[in-house]
């Protein structure tokens, strides 16, 4: 429940969002949540890449990339260690679902946190992991974006208060599994890695693609496909992974209990060398 | 593209809205677009138990009713004639979507428009509407409330910019027919009332409830059900309504063209006594 450290808005330090905001009344925006060391946000070329297609995913126009580096720089220059929460809105247009492109551009909200304060042995040991109840709607058009439209990943992180669980994994409404409700989820069976298919709904975040590239040099094989619950309680390895914590290990889920696998920790070491402190 | 007469955050006058804000982070709100006349709002008992059904649909704690109406009547006061939008957020609770209840209460954001500026023509002639191809997702979970996740009527509406097409009609992923991108949907067949089950998706409106209650007096039955295009497309009659402009006939969809039927006509009194100005 941390107090963001800094605000900009389109440059300003310190401002509001006019309650004009389309963001605010629609959630006719996208996001990017990220690390920054020593005073530059991680993966930043990657994490550029996915604001902008997601951007033109929606049909938002992004500032020009020169003023938002600018102003990411701005903020967060000399930190050692913080998360940066990047939002473009589709700014003011007036009442109703009509946007006004000509008239309006995109706003640009950056918000500074602390790092996160998760417990070493989310990295070491690994996590508790529950199933939602509340599930993710299948829409193509939307799949993929991390758009401002997270009222299911809100509801899904209010059905438990329980600190001992860190995250929660979600179905589609036909049962499919997805993600968890702020990472996405990789199983390991046989060697192969395996992670859900995001055509139908999810978030296709930046560590995923980071892993995704990466795995095969350490897996057999790679498969991007359906996966049900019970895929995933008898995998031989499971995990999440966003672009905050990096990839926590999944140690238990119900009554399915998991060692750290191999394959988990060695992609550990994609993210490892920076703040989660991995063995 | 009006932009509103009247700002009022929390009370506060003209206030902009903090940049932590969860409605603009997840959309986590809920609110309300209702007529104002005379200096009150119109219809304001079912407004007021819509607004509170919402917001209990998605766990957020509204604020108190004495307070949220004397915000209401601060800046409904004197104005003749205008559109007062409510908007409910989870207010301030940190990073993540964790909410923090014991530390916040919701956020009230009201926004005073002019009433709206649409010719005399589509209450008395009917409107032309189109199919939109931005389809609704399914989710029971969120089905019926007028939430803050409006990105689907956000894309759906940025399909056409032909002033002459006056509203949308999305489907569900499915390809059942749900809704007008602002406004619920009716067809008269045989002197029957239909309009679409949103027990799936959708947003159950103000004045379809209104309408669903006054029908019997009006129609041989009522019944709310699946629709597919076809149904649409051959029903005798068709109008869309929301509690801003009423009913509007629907006059003309792909080739098919309807004159004003009577039902129609005879349901718009329901709202026509006041500013739509039908004939």
């Amino acid at each position: 429940m941390s107090r963001p450290l800094r605000v900009l808005v389109d440059g300003t330090d310190g401002a509001d969002v006019p309650a004009t905001d389309r963001g605010l009344h629609y959630g006719d925006g996208v996001f990017r949540t990220l690390r920054v060391e020593q005073g530059r946000p991680c993966e930043w070329p990657l994490q550029l890449d996915k604001l902008q297609a997601d951007a033109a995913g929606i049909g938002l126009m992004p500032p020009p990339v020169a003023i938002l580096e600018s102003q990411v720089e701005q903020i967060c220059a000399g930190l050692p260690a913080a998360v940066l929460k990047i939002i473009l809105t589709q700014g003011y247009a007036g009442r109703g679902y009509a946007r006004g492109y000509r008239d309006y551009g995109a706003r640009c909200i950056l918000l500074l946190y602390p790092p996160p304060a998760h417990p070493d042995a989310y990295w070491r040991d690994g996590i508790r992991v529950r199933w939602c109840e509340t599930p993710l709607a299948i829409n193509p058009r939307l799949a993929g974006i991390k758009h401002l439209n997270r009222l299911e990943q809100v509801l899904a992180r209010a059905e438990w208060h329980d600190p001992v669980i860190a995250e929660g994994l979600m179905l589609d409404t036909d049962g499919r599994v997805i993600e968890g409700i702020s990472s996405n989820l990789f199983i390991v069976r046989e060697g192969k890695l395996l992670t859900p298919d995001l055509s139908r709904c999810g978030v296709a975040g930046v560590a995923r693609g980071m892993i995704l590239n990466a795995a095969p040099a350490y897996t057999r094989a790679v498969h991007i496909r359906d996966l049900n619950p019970d895929d995933v309680l008898t995998a031989d390895e499971c995990f999440v992974c966003n672009s905050v914590v990096g990839i926590w290990p999944v140690a238990a889920l119900q009554d399915r209990r998991w060692p750290v696998g191999p394959v988990t920790r060695r992609l550990q070491s994609l993210f490892g060398e920076r703040w989660p402190p991995v063995a």
